[in-house]
């Protein structure tokens, strides 16, 4: 049995990556935000989905092309499809932020590759 | 954004299930439990892997052939292989008992399969 909220790394400068589970074509993984967020003016693009779950602390997540911003807390998640740009405005810098996420081909992907 | 800890429906009769993310060769599941557990004397035998996180509520799961008893909490994960029997012999009664489950094919069954 593991705790994903126990041994929560205390580090300002970077955020923390542990894989939990590897399975044949999905990840997951647990991050841990100590205030970080993603550089000024800068977007991820991600070449999987990423589905995201909120466990512990709070964090802003933006997506370019909609203008949607999501506030998350415990328990809220996100599914970002592969190539959608994205950002973390923001975590909070006083609490951990833990999320757990799943980084996965999404299903249609796998069809087609059949 | 979907959070997993509201419209938690309590319902004292049976668990409730909620598929939250299909992938090709995995599912995420959320469950909710309000007291409930495996019949006594059943055990549980499924025919893919199983990674289970408590995310509130309080359980008891155990392993036949280990003997193996595990007091889950919030955060906590425990992975159950494939025909790997156990049984949740008790959740909370009091609070319900949300679970998050990723069902999968191991890595290995994969690649066997390829």
């Amino acid at each position: 049995m593991n705790n994903l909220l126990l041994n929560v790394p205390l580090n300002r400068q970077d955020e923390q990556f542990e894989d939990l589970l590897l399975g044949g074509n999905f990840r997951v993984e647990r991050i841990v935000s100590n205030g970080q967020s993603t550089p000024a003016g800068e977007w991820c693009d991600q070449s999987t989905d990423e589905w995201v779950l909120l466990l512990t602390g709070a964090a802003r997540l933006s997506f370019e092309k909609s203008g949607q911003v999501y506030e998350m807390r415990p328990g809220d998640t996100v599914n970002i499809p592969a190539h959608q740009r994205h950002r973390v405005d923001w975590t909070d810098p006083n609490n951990a932020t833990v999320w757990l996420a799943i980084h996965y081909e999404p299903r249609e992907a796998n069809e087609a590759t059949k």
